[in-house]
């Protein structure tokens, strides 16, 4: 008996084309057609070598492929099987909720290929991933836009002492607004946000609430190129060090230490200190035993 | 130039040995050693198929290993490559942080090998893994051990809306303690909390606590075997409902509903509804637009 055919959303992890799973390595390889969703997450090396090492075609789905005509990508998926690929793991960013819940009205069998993601691969910092609040996207701020909820959310762990995930904005394939204004279509290069862009946006929005939650003694560690390769670089430090620091190519993202780090997440994370004795010292009076 | 040995800790996934990553499966195939942790969570396969699979000997690494004797884990890891499998990602246990501070200790290179985990792949509920606050453990009670300090942190995530994971505790390799105290070492055969116990336990706090933080009528999820296969099971519904749900083989999570929990979640969720008019209903009620 044939196995029933059906939308797969493989997660391909997060540093190489071989972090994906075996399982996840053989649906690509039968499906009909293969898309890899590119809009919310970068994976560090580029579609012809995933093509290269798959041996099939690739689709990059853009942003509007997904949000506007998902139902190109699910066509006739009940009869061939349809590999939909994401950068670390199916269930980390909203848009493949969206893209199952599309399948499932149009009676379109589906299955998850679960992977890393940055939601535990930030375990490398030493951080524990038990005490973690919920999770917070920083936007590149623009002069007349600079949306500051996130500090509330940053505030509330704060206030459990919980540590927080800040995922870093990420602008591809955005159309240059003067171009547009004059009906032309031109997209901007790439923009990636660093750590050192993050920790400038949370210090300025510090000045304007001045609450404490993102003051410039508060202890940080950014991760570059998580996922546990040669390339990945981890830097700890007090949000001031750290919007000072060069952590090289992305993808970035900050973990923002909570009061309740324990003596054994110290002693981890602190093998990273930009400035050792600062960051010891810091830990020592302002987070052990706060918990 | 040959590369440097070193000790790597290789995640697994949950569900099969073909949750394995390629660059996983790589290194255990070269590697000198082999271990398996086997104490804070079980591969729904066994070690003999493991072991075909990669087509090399696995030693079972009990608690008692990893704890006291980490140091034959290590021995030799700077001239031979080890490879310690962990089940699910390396970062989702402490146990692992603690033999990566023992490698550090003894100028053993090492390198995690990330993969899925039961903290992303909760995401398959179709809760929102950015809305979730700490993580919980829930321990069997006795009957005069009855820890109840996870109440406190389900009610402070819940302060804030958020929504928590529960890890349901596993006993395996536990010795008889009536057999203990007659000098015989007999184990108890492996228990795992199910999703139902983990509710009745639930409740029983709540009669003592009161303050409604897992009421009768409170949603959650129960989650059974995670990671994506055929044999993944998720059951929707309230406290009261889930004491009496039965999920089969191990392993079991929970997942209670923050207030939080978007119409986008709820769609996804109430799917897997023990009684979808009554979950809805309590949903609209209680939880919508509550954020």
């Amino acid at each position: 008996m044939k196995a029933a055919n059906m939308l797969y959303i493989v997660g391909l992890g997060l540093a190489d084309e071989k972090d994906v799973t075996v399982k996840g390595l053989e649906i690509i390889r039968k499906a009909s057609r293969i898309y890899l969703e590119a809009y919310t997450a970068i994976l560090p090396v580029d579609k012809e070598r995933l093509e290269a090492y798959y041996d099939r075609p690739i689709t990059i789905a853009d942003r509007e492929m997904v949000e506007s005509s998902s139902d190109t990508i699910l066509e006739n998926a009940d009869k061939e099987d349809v590999a939909f690929l994401v950068v670390g793991d199916p269930f980390s960013a909203t848009t493949h909720t969206d893209l199952l819940l599309r399948a499932r009205k149009l009676s379109i069998p589906t299955q998850s290929i679960p992977n890393a993601s940055i939601l535990t691969a930030v375990g490398a910092t030493g951080l524990s991933l038990y005490t973690f609040g919920q999770t917070v996207s920083i936007v590149f701020f623009t002069d007349d836009w600079r949306p500051s909820s996130f500090y509330d959310k940053i505030a509330e762990n704060a206030s459990l002492g919980l540590h927080t995930l800040l995922l870093l904005d990420i602008k591809v394939k955005e159309p240059n607004l003067q171009q547009l204004a004059r009906g032309k279509i031109v997209y901007e290069p790439p923009r990636y946000m660093t750590v050192a862009q993050c920790c400038i946006q949370l210090l300025e929005v510090e000045e304007e609430r001045k609450q404490g939650i993102c003051a410039a003694e508060k202890l940080a560690v950014g991760i570059a190129r998580a996922g546990g390769g040669e390339a990945q670089k981890i830097v700890a430090g007090t949000l001031e060090e750290l919007a000072k620091a060069d952590l090289g190519k992305p993808l970035h993202s900050v973990a923002l230490c909570g009061h309740r780090m324990h003596e054994m997440e110290w002693e981890f994370v602190r093998e990273y200190a930009v400035d050792q004795g600062k960051f010891d010292e810091i830990w020592k009076r302002e987070y052990a035993r706060k918990g």
